[in-house]
């Protein structure tokens, strides 16, 4: 894919101002979400697992009852690329 | 529900000899299971889900790709419960 680069630290720093509430930690960017309950959380993870699987793009993430927890990277690069800010543009619209 | 109280040393270590893989951490008892990739560890872990919301009693799980990572405990006791292993052998009949 065209998307597989690595992003730099200056690249990322912009990218996410064009996102909410998601933060960086080393090469990962991540953000916890909450809903009413578990059936919410669940349901949200389900959507954003098909949207994943359709982008062959993975995140790392956790649930307890109805908090979720997203993390993405790209294993490829080692490090973010677009294509982790594109899964989170996705994520938030599913949200 | 009858089964809400909180186990003993003694009585979490016998009933852990009756499940395998999981391991006592505290006051969770945890697995890892790994599948062939993302779409077989997702659907185990709708199956849970589903388990889990009907039983009223909720993971706390982590997915990477392959991976599922599942903690259970029991808030209302601060502590393991028989309900944890209840879920435990249900997880373990759906992996």
């Amino acid at each position: 894919m065209n998307d597989i680069k690595k992003l730099s630290d200056n690249e990322i720093d912009s990218r996410l101002q064009t996102i909410e509430g998601w933060t960086r930690k080393n090469d990962t960017i991540s953000k916890e979400f909450v809903f009413d309950d578990f059936v919410a959380a669940f349901g949200f993870m389900t959507k954003v697992a098909m949207v994943a699987e359709s982008m062959n793009h993975h995140p790392d993430w956790s649930n307890a009852y109805k908090k979720v927890g997203i993390s993405l990277s790209t294993h490829e690069v080692s490090g973010i690329s677009e294509l982790d800010f594109s899964l989170a543009e996705k994520i938030d619209r599913l949200a």
